[in-house]
């Protein structure tokens, strides 16, 4: 464990909700602060609040009620067509999509907290990309399924589907299966450090860690000492708190 | 039309295939060129061959027979063991996932043929993300569910399931509402230039302006006129010429 763990960067967090207006809300947010809109629940929001954290970047969360459906009105349709967080806003500027989030803030700031992708080296960061899309392609679509199936459907009193449940287990092994031979040779996905690759599992990995889909990970080695050492880094486990 | 359109770059490609093992044919890449491990029905190939293309860079197609399952067994397992294409190899370099092949091509080669990603400001690059990730994780879902069952089934004699076809459709059409608001006042989804956001599009919507979902794209004005524009795209053109 512990392979190029680093301590979270000391930051000035100011964290501010209360009934306002969206717009009001915006305000608060000082002109030097990074502002976040997203829900203490979202893990597409503790995707960047991880990075933030990571990055040691000052910043203001802002929830949008997704209970409510505050993010599919106006005026936060108005921020994101989409209706969905997180997003990110620095004065005019705004992002939406955790991952673009992401990447924005580790090139902005790339010499700030860790490093989390080589900009250095066209080569390490085409295969820190290539793990990015893995990600995004092989990993994201069986997880999010379980996680929706098992984590979020009970927290919102609705029913686990078992049957899509048992039809995507297979999809996340056989992904699950690669990662195995993989990390048998590699402390992290895209080589022996730390990067955005592994960030972004996190979300899902976090509540799958949760439900009986543990197993898929406990089961394999090298991706169990993975799933520990990921996430257990101070800067995940600071964007997870649910506190705010 | 015709915003942002540029000439296909001059390069030097030379395409070979005949039946020797996979290995022998990788041999036949010349140091300097790029190899590409793809098929020539396959949209992802499509998508890496359209960046080379646009960048004017000099490549070598080696044939996976997706048909007899190649794609499936050794050899081609060790290049990637999630057994897809495309692969880019370079040397001793190799890269999968269609996306990053595309991103390291624009970032190593930024300067060459069309640039499709703003490398000097950081704000811009993150828009541009953020519609490249609207696309894997918004249209992609979507319209490879609708290309997969009424383009790619037909060709292989498979049944289509209709019923997936009708319940998935409305979701396509969710995301496009939201693009056509943007390209009522934007040339292409990133800003005024042609950008890899606009080129990931490009093989799902090829293949289903051949099915009736074509009239998703063809009743919203903004959306119609930029697949117009983006189809016709010489280098566009050149990648899905299926004769290799």
């Amino acid at each position: 464990m512990g392979v190029n763990a680093s301590d979270v960067p000391t930051a000035t967090t100011c964290d501010h909700y209360c009934n306002q207006t969206l717009e009001s809300r915006h305000k608060d947010g000082g002109v030097n602060n990074y502002i976040i809109y997203g829900f203490p629940y979202s893990t597409n929001t503790w995707r960047a609040l991880a990075v933030l954290n990571e990055k040691g970047l000052p910043y203001t969360r802002i929830k949008v009620d997704l209970r409510s459906g505050e993010q599919k009105k106006q005026p936060f349709l108005s921020i994101n067509p989409f209706g969905q967080v997180p997003v990110l806003k620095d004065g005019e500027f705004k992002l939406a999509e955790s991952r673009a989030i992401s990447e924005y803030l580790e090139t902005a700031h790339r010499s700030s907290g860790s490093q989390l992708l080589d900009h250095e080296s066209y080569k390490t960061m085409g295969t820190q990309k290539m793990w990015i899309y893995i990600e995004s392609f092989k990993f994201d679509p069986p997880s999010t399924i379980l996680n929706y199936e098992q984590a979020i459907k009970p927290l919102m009193g609705l029913k686990t589907d078992y049957k899509l449940v048992n039809e995507t287990v297979p999809k996340l092994e056989k992904v699950l299966d690669v990662y195995e031979e993989r990390l048998k040779n590699s402390s992290f996905l895209a080589g022996e450090s730390f990067t955005l690759a592994d960030l972004y599992h996190l979300p899902n990995i976090q509540n799958l860690m949760g439900t009986p889909s543990k197993i898929l990970f406990e089961t394999r080695p090298s991706v169990h000492r993975w799933v520990a050492n990921i996430t257990a880094r101070p800067a995940w486990k600071k964007a997870c708190d649910v506190n705010w």
